[in-house]
């Protein structure tokens, strides 16, 4: 199955491929097609796993969850096992009442009875414009030949499948070893809009070939989404369709992984880097965006302090538009950790704008202007607030608001 | 004293003058000038009323409160009285540690010494860019020549003075009657980025020649400052040194308002009238909008998830793109109301583009796409939820979102 030598770097403690696929981890094909949701590009894809594998998902907060999460949440509630995902984009069956979760039933049974799995271990994903009925015809006929595409090297057209206003297709892929034998896992997301924490927010679909029982994939993968997906931001706006899934086929072949496991720390670190490096991709294609920015907020009391804060001024519109023109304005940075709700010492702030210190004590420190725009015209842009108060930290991810934010969301259905 | 007859129109049982002027109840005075801190524009200005004013404030919850917060607390922590308001725009001083406190306490103190009354009476207010020290010399230098200038015409020179990025001045006054004697209401203030609510925001200032003693002035101020200041939103951004204030100089001869008046529902209905006008005002010139944004959510179980459910609406990005393109995509309002926190079931939602009925139910009603254009199109731009649950309503004012708030605060200082 496996071809081509995976260039790797060791990151984490984990190799990192450099030519990331969801396909790689044992036992998954791919694939992805346009079924007529869209004009043109791909809008319909599939993930499925040879065996039911072990499953987890985390779901948007928003209280109009959208009819595919219900029904992918019904299934995962009967076993704790998925064996394929069908996934469209252009369409997110929201606001859809009683033919949206009918419409979602009936993707899920056309795609279990083509796959000759039972329905529960089909879970169904849907993103893209809200409040419109989903082309039901052209997505049913378009299951068989979606499904016969299913191969290892689907890895490119699913990517491609699931995005919306998204510029570039999202993977990552690391490799450890958990008991002398090789371990995968590996993910594909989408965003780019509607971005925000508290889950929601974009799709991820992480896949390992680690046998890890569902209850402990549940909490990883919750674990890690406060750590990663949650942490980013690209306009505020928490979506109705949002989810994280992640399956565990079981076929390196290693005991079940579990907390008291002695690699589990190794795993988590591979888990957590794939779902990170997700995160930052999706970060980096907001919508518009034309640069990645990376908050870290030492020093703090508590870890969900740090968070706040992180987000606060990850996610300023102020601090976003300063990134954008490269003015390194520190009060935009201090003044939205001053609403953040975080608890903090004003007179003890240190703010690091890249490598220069702009606030020392919580007053500014005379600052080379031209060094300071320069920090902010690398990508990544790194902005780091030490509250010099406790240990708890946090990193939080968004882009800059930029002409095009706007451009794109002032005209998205016209 | 009133040469001008005012053209009034008759709202929420008052007057409402059609020239309003902060310097219209009686016993105040106005001016603003040129002091040297901004490179051409007014920047220092003043209020000065012939009496020691009931006073009341509030401020920011911004941690990183600015220098003169603290004194102008300080200030009517003594006897809740306030004779003088001294502004400046151009520098906030905020983040100037005790220097900055320093700064703030001269200025009072030449104001003080200037007008001959005691340092407590005299407020002490700034906006603008954080971190900088005030330019000292050239503002106690001005501060007799502005003593000078004020005068009952001080109007437009003080509202002209207190501005940064707005894009015209904004006053608002109406007159009622209590015990058959005229009382007037008048305010002033200024936005226009770094708005959002939870006080912080923005700076007004509201004069009335009624009789009100401080603790009931404190009082009317706190919750009118909830219905109107604290519910607009510009960028989601809450600053160091925004604060509103009110002074009573009684030169009305009423007997002093209390709840218990029989003419206070009427004298609340002009205050809130004062504080709502400026509040529009302010959102309607945010940074770079075409239109104002008036969201009203009716139905809710309580008024405080009212507001959330108004204010996430107002605030969504995407919503103010979409109101920016004309785009009638109620998903947005929806996806925004989802993630407020409002409780609420979504199948019982209504929701409205100005007169046209988008969402019932929970889900879409066929609409026609150019009508809802049209209704996108208006100034202001109405948009009304229904959530059928309760009888808790709450209105937000915010703005679209534009080229133009990228540009400006991409290149703010630059």
């Amino acid at each position: 199955m496996e071809q081509l030598q995976v260039r790797a770097v060791v990151t984490d403690g984990c190799k990192v491929a450099k030519e990331p696929r969801i396909t790689s981890p044992r036992g998954f094909r791919a694939a992805g097609l346009h079924a007529g949701i869209k004009r043109k590009r791909k809008d319909l894809g599939m993930i499925v796993c040879e065996v039911p594998a072990s499953a987890a998902a985390v779901y948007t907060m928003n209280a109009f969850q959208a009819a595919p999460l219900k029904v992918t949440r019904e299934g995962l509630e009967v076993e704790g096992r998925m064996q394929a995902m069908i996934v469209n984009s252009g369409n997110a069956n929201a606001c859809t009442g009683r033919r949206g979760l009918d419409d979602a039933r009936r993707m899920r049974q056309e795609t279990a009875r083509q796959l000759k799995i039972p329905e529960h271990l089909v879970g169904v994903v849907s993103t893209g414009v809200i409040g419109e009925p989903l082309p039901m015809d052209r997505m049913l006929r378009a299951i068989p030949g979606l499904v016969e595409q299913l191969a290892p090297e689907g890895q490119d057209s699913f990517c491609r499948s699931i995005l919306t206003t998204d510029t570039f297709t999202k993977a990552s892929e690391v490799r450890l070893t958990v008991q002398g034998k090789e371990v995968r896992v590996a993910g594909a997301a989408k965003g780019s809009g509607m971005v925000h924490p508290n889950m929601a927010t974009m799709l991820a679909f992480i896949n390992t070939d680690a046998a890890v029982e569902p209850p402990v994939l549940q909490r990883i993968l919750r674990k890690v989404t406060d750590q990663t997906f949650n942490m980013i931001t690209v306009d505020g706006d928490c979506s109705t369709n949002d989810m994280v899934t992640a399956m565990a086929s079981g076929l390196a072949g290693n005991e079940p992984l579990t907390e008291d496991h002695p690699d589990w720390p190794a795993f988590c670190r591979a888990f957590a880097h794939v779902a990170r490096d997700l995160a930052r991709q999706i970060a980096r294609d907001g919508e518009g965006a034309t640069r990645l920015v990376e908050v870290t907020v030492t020093g703090a009391e508590t870890e969900e302090g740090a968070r706040r804060a992180a987000k606060a001024i990850v996610g300023s519109s102020l601090v976003k538009t300063a990134v954008f023109g490269a003015d390194p304005n520190w009060g935009r940075i201090v003044c939205a950790l001053g609403y953040s709700g975080a608890i903090f010492d004003p007179d003890r702030v240190e703010v690091y704008i890249g490598s220069i210190c702009a606030v020392r004590d919580g007053r500014p420190v005379p600052m080379d202007e031209a060094a300071g725009r320069r920090e902010l015209e690398q990508d990544p842009v790194r902005l780091r607030v030490n509250l010099n108060r406790g240990a708890a930290q946090a990193t939080a991810w968004g882009c800059d608001l930029t002409y095009d934010y706007v451009r794109i969301n002032a005209s998205y259905r016209t």
